[in-house]
């Protein structure tokens, strides 16, 4: 039965998402949000609700339309007793959001700002913005209200992008492939935070790890860490699985598809489907479900996973539940400093406090059993002599 | 369509079985095998396909049965045309048994000594065997020929054993829960060939591994890397996931349950589901399909993975091809060295020869494209004075 | 002869700075700094005798004095025909300084603002400083010109405190003590950019490595790669080798001595001898020629590395050629910025700009024969399109 | 004072060497050596010093030759009470070895033979030889006792062939050049016991390794760790740092060296001095204490550390305390085995038996404070059931 299905994986989600809880308990204590309308779109899956769960604790309405009417899960729809949810999948995601600002929200979360793009001028005590791609947008708005960068959060970057990342595309490709990663000749194509992930993943996983990058301090990053770096026209022969995770365009293009080996691995892991040139790489036929076979002109043919999409979802299930932890912990704590500072914050587009982040990773650590020093005040005052 | 789904599947190993295609090219053109039947008892998957495929190039006449009836793939088994194959999933296996027997094979390929059991007094040129246990069985058998010890070759245990459970072990954890690796105490109880892939596996995706071990050689190999090796009731406090893997049974117990955290995660990579007590764990219900949640008399609960059988089978899809490449590849050599020495091996069991171990090892590294340098005469020389 | 040999030193450092090389090469073409007089505090060592070559061939007149004088290598500063050395080994610091002062240069690079804290008013070009220490000096002065804070660059970060100081720590403890790591538990205080280098090497060496932080972040941090966290007093009972890194003071104290287990080996490598505190650790006597022996009150004694000074330069020899050339590289640069820019930089510190960083970067990779792709017009545009 | 010094190098050896002084401590409460006289051809260091003082304390008379004058520490040698020491640095060594036989030994200890090739056809109980080549000249000699193949002993190859020089090679060559590591092409040519130790030591200190091994199982080994494999001809295009280590001659000669860049850097750490061939890379002059640079002709310069000579003892310290600790306590329990079994070992070169290797690994594990569980007699039973 679906609705119990649902329960279950929100059971399942709030298991694994022990920050999260540990807030819900202070919330259900301090009830900081008491009489707050939430409106929030975002993916409707268990770990959001375990999140609506949450600022429902904290005393809040929390009314929710999904981000992406393909990513919601209608068995945790279903289920989700905390919230009031919008749309099913498959459904018109206007309307969800329509049905979202007819609430009246005193403060929206936003993932891709749908709701923000509407709401922008209204007298909301604030929002905040889950995605880069979303924050884009929000900068090109005249906002009425103070919107936190809740992706700008280090424990955000650190689990959603490197860690995150680094295991689920490794994990996507395997789950398509079923190759054996060890002694493998891996080439990733970018090398900000999420593509050391993936790196640092596949040459754990024994890979031979080759990096293309093209700014000069990431790429002697990846060489001090003792990887191969070289041009993407150079690691063309030498690869035998291609990952591609650099935000930008035509990263693997006709002149790399000729001269790769026969049988090589095309995987992006980058949030659009425009890093591999697929009008490049020409039609292909399904080999395996996701595993399409590109001939080429010579007769080699090239493998691409997914069609090209961020393999890490379209492969695999997307982030573990102690990855969406940290970025609903911010979620939630944003939230609350909102409240708190109510009136207090200008308009615009404001970092999430340094605080939120070292209270997040200090609860983290507690979920983990692992403890820490204090400074004594001794130490402290040292510090403060000398340090800027 | 069944048996175009089973094509694109043979097609599909086949491609990432690059060791035996090239063994099957010199089959083809030297027909080593002409007028011999083979007869095999394997798992009738797409990589056992590509194995028959080969043999069958080499000239012989291949009748195959199931090892195990609930692994042949139907698809496989209709869409194979280089081979007789008896039996579908879910037959008795018996019967699949007993019509390779009775087309009256000259050499053997077993997996769990099933055909070995049977034939061992008859007049064949040889056997050979795929598994450790199916060993056993063959060690009391009085055997008329000579058997070759697949499973102990160097080739065979690197890829099967370490590489391949390694990889595939924590991709089935990595299947059932969706955990984030990174950052988690992972407890490796056993730290065999197969266990010391799980650690390093579980290391290289950021893990902090603790080993447990019996063997004193062993547990200081484990320390020497670096991991925390520590007796497992001391380790049952300290670890999120524990993993099995030592071909030992009650490896843990109700006295490791009753330290473990709540919400512990346990899996078994070992062959058989004795390593964790079940009996001592309770019963479960299921929470996700291949989870379940074990309430203690305390109420902590402990989430068992695929009932405690061996998780990379269970939750995940095996070996690669790659590892069943170089398992395969010793297979086809073994049948050619049976062959070639007919009547010059003495009844029995004998390792597969360093010479092939050696070939299939070349083999492998020309298909990763990787050509290494051979002694001068003078340096043949040099060694041969002083080595023994 | 010590002044062949100091021509040897400055010849064997030149071939191992080839970043430097390569400014050298074009300032010798464009002579940028014709006609300037370089005042430099330093310690006057082989590489800084190569940075003089440098700045010499750019057209300027170079004076040097020694930042400290036990660091000076008399037969560098004899073979030095490229500056003017004032002092020797063991001379009083002070009058070096009066007498580079006295050359009225245009510009100032400062190891600890000996010289910024003379000549902050004066009407300087501008000025730079590579230390932390020396830039919480400058903060404190009224600045008539602009002054680069060299230890602030990317590249100098990377090089100076994370890869450098992460290899010449565990160097100097080797040195002094011959210990074998591998399997060896090490205890690293202190996770910032030099405690990560110095935690990531002992790993790579086959340490257990455990890490204690105080800030939770940087905790998180180290938890993520796999380092067992915990803090000091229960670190001191597992640890068989300590080393500090925290730029705080009385971080292993009396309560950590008396946990500690017999044998104990204390290292600092932070910048000054706080780190562990002598008085508590008692009197001590030498065994080794950097290894005193402390009794404690029960019995065990522990042993303390180069009397809690900073092991690395007490110990080993301080940085690589290599990651000197990355700061030098900084130097020299920001001396042509300064001068490039004359009159248009405003008083007070600045950072390096992340132009210098970069062709700093870019000129160490293809100084490692390492090239890379550039991005093209389209790719720009892509990016420019949609990135803030 | 040297007296004093030798007793404090003693002294430090003997406290890092636990395993050694544990066994000490039975062999003084259990007096298994009474009465015999243990002759020992060894080097005389501080590390023999703790060996005897074993020997000693388990009641035997120990008589000490230098297996090698030059490595011989007179303050050592003149502060240890527990043996007659016969020779000091520089003397002949044959004198020394006349006067262990005329000792008349009841039992030989080892280290290249010099003592066996004399006394094979005596009377004695048995004896024990440490070194590979010691064993080459023992085989061709006609034993009248048992000979134990200590360098064999797994313990034993552990830590010295793999932890100890892969350590101490890297030690060597950082004391001779001071290079950094992070960042550097360092190619390995062997990939043995010893090779595999440098290799990932090399990549644990950031470097980028290359492999270049004629094994093909052992070259696909490096390839799975995800180490770079290639020929010597191509890996001397790309390497910075190369480290012979293959126990065979001319591994890196004139072809090669044509094919270097500019200032690479070749270092030895294989037994003999053969492996980089001197002939071809002609004559150089020292430019550092261990460092020679060798003018090719067509200009370019190549470093050679150490004359060739291995660079672990060249350079650096040689093997750990803790490394030695586990070869003599291998040693001393072979002098036990040997007197327990009197009369019991056939003439002939023996292995240690599996259950000294054992019992050392498992001191070793005490030593670290690391405990391990025993399989419960039910474990027994089941492993019994099917293990061979």
């Amino acid at each position: 039965m679906p609705r119990a299905a649902g329960a279950a994986r929100i059971e399942w989600a709030d298991g694994n998402m022990p920050v999260l809880r540990s807030i819900r308990e202070r919330f259900a204590a301090e009830r900081p949000l008491e009489g707050l309308t939430v409106g929030a779109c975002l993916h409707v899956t268990a770990e959001t609700g375990v999140l609506a769960r949450t600022l429902a604790a904290g005393g809040a309405h929390v009314v929710l339309c999904a981000a992406n009417p393909l990513t919601t899960q209608d068995d945790v729809a279903g289920a989700l007793a905390e919230a009031v949810v919008h749309g099913r999948r498959g459904d018109d995601p206007a309307a969800g959001v329509r049905e979202v600002v007819a609430a009246r929200p005193d403060i929206v979360l936003d993932d891709g700002a749908d709701l923000l793009s509407i709401l922008h001028d209204a007298p909301l005590i604030g929002g905040a913005e889950e995605t880069i791609t979303g924050l884009v947008r929000v900068r090109r708005l005249d906002l009425a209200f103070p919107v936190l960068a809740v992706n700008e959060a280090r424990t955000e970057r650190l689990f959603n992008d490197h860690y995150g990342t680094g295991q689920s595309t490794l994990d996507g490709i395997l789950r398509a492939t079923n190759l054996l990663l060890a002694g493998r000749a891996v080439v990733v194509l970018g090398f900000g935070w999420t593509g050391m992930g993936v790196a640092r993943r596949a040459r754990g996983a024994g890979a031979h790890v080759i990096v293309c990058e093209v700014d000069p301090l990431r790429a002697l990053d990846a060489r001090m860490e003792g990887f191969e770096v070289m041009p993407a026209l150079e690691a063309a022969t030498r690869g035998e699985v291609f990952i591609t995770v650099t935000g930008c365009r035509d990263v693997l293009t006709a002149r790399h598809f000729a001269r790769m080996r026969d049988g090589a691995v095309l995987a992006n892991a980058g949030h659009f489907d425009v890093e591999i040139c697929l009008a490049d790489l020409g039609p292909g036929e399904e080999v395996l479900p996701l595993v399409s076979r590109h001939p080429q002109p010579d007769g080699r043919e090239l493998n691409l996973l997914a069609a090209g999409r961020v393999v890490n979802l379209a492969a695999g299930e997307g982030h573990p539940a102690g990855v969406m932890d940290m970025s609903f912990a911010n979620q939630a704590l944003a939230v609350e400093h909102l409240t708190l500072n109510r009136g207090r914050l200008s308009p615009g587009i404001h970092p999430v406090p340094e605080d939120i982040d070292r209270e997040v990773a200090r609860l983290k650590l507690a979920s983990l059993g692992v403890t820490i020093d204090s400074l004594t005040e001794e130490q402290r005052r040292y510090l403060g002599a000398w340090r800027p």
